[in-house]
């Protein structure tokens, strides 16, 4: 049976995002300092066409949670949705020409027209959109009936391979409330953020998910938890 | 210069004690399960004069934080204060007699007549209290005008030792934000607690804390951060 395995950064202090999120600053105040630890990563910059990078303990963990991905599922947020406002991004941003000649883009996400999924993404929303495909085996499908229809929907296209829950937190709020959650790799940062996002808000109950093994370095602890 | 080691048991969302404490749950809501794991260790039974234990990896963390401490700071609520009302302890609670005769007892704290510290122990509370001293080297102090009189009280009597920061979170807050502490060792508890009493509650700094190592078992991993 094909998981469903989260994943996400973790402060401290329990947020997975800084405060004052907005379009310029998406991952908040502070909030890029949760990621520094896989930036520097060869293993996370060459599926994100970067070059160069370390090799150190956290590279077998990125690459552990790279394999036997077959199908994503992320929040809107994680997308870079505002309500409605994303649609259609004016050019500059990312995007794909929304009609020929109309100088306007449809909003493809944070990666542009060319993200390091290369299988089916499922975005969590209330705002129906079409789904639409990009280079590389990347599709975007927007999801708007639920948590599980997400998860079948994601599974059916993952080809019998497992499914990554990208984050960010209200999805992975719901998944683990759901108890739909097989797998947890918290990635804890040793950074305050002071506020914004909390990874476990509302969620008080970790429904069986247990610690499996923990990997750690200065810059990130890994603490991997999976279902008995 | 003797250093200010800060030590606490924190649940993975962030909580040092769970919802609901009360005077019969100290610790609030599954707040005990936070300590499960220095409970095992003979280690920690050890000093608490109780039989068994375990040998583990936490046995190196346990006895460091123990070694070359001269004295400790608390919190009123880990000393055991309510305002006032713990003044006087009925019979039955623990306590050494109030005045001969009387059938009162002074409240002294969790630990009885027979504390394990063997050294002074300095509470931060509002209420004024005499310094009152138990067997084995114990005594207790109650300090009312601010952390900075208990920290350097503390660094008198503790001969040249280092001072133990044993809790709770709103004393590992203060002496957090006033850039006090020399050393952090946060033993962190892969359980939700859902409510309670937040270790990080306004305090979005580490003020030069860094991480200088971590231990890691199933039930605990042991953060440790220092002044660089």
């Amino acid at each position: 049976m094909p998981r469903l395995r989260m994943r996400i950064s973790m402060s401290l202090d329990g947020f997975v995002a800084g405060p004052n999120q907005s379009v310029d600053t998406p991952l908040g105040e502070g909030g890029e300092g949760l990621h520094e630890w896989a930036f520097a990563l060869e293993a996370w910059r060459k599926p994100h066409k970067l070059k160069g990078g370390e090799v150190n303990p956290s590279t077998a963990v990125m690459e552990e949670s790279l394999a036997n991905i077959g199908a994503t599922i992320m929040g809107r947020n994680m997308f870079g949705g505002h309500p409605g406002g994303w649609e259609t991004s004016p050019p500059g941003r990312s995007g794909v020409p929304a009609r020929p000649g109309e100088g306007k883009y449809l909003w493809t996400g944070w990666w542009g027209d060319d993200p390091p999924f290369h299988h089916p993404v499922f975005v969590l929303t209330h705002h129906p959109r079409p789904t639409f495909e990009l280079k590389g085996g990347n599709s975007f499908t927007f999801v708007t009936d639920g948590i599980e229809s997400a998860l079948r929907q994601a599974r059916q296209a993952a080809g019998g391979k497992d499914i990554a829950l990208a984050g960010g937190a209200k999805a992975c709020q719901a998944y683990l409330r759901a108890g739909l959650v097989d797998e947890m790799e918290i990635h804890l940062v040793p950074i305050l953020l002071g506020g914004g996002e909390r990874l476990f808000e509302g969620v008080n109950d970790l429904k069986g998910l247990e610690p499996v093994r923990t990997v750690a370095t200065r810059e990130v602890t890994h603490l991997k938890f999976a279902r008995r």
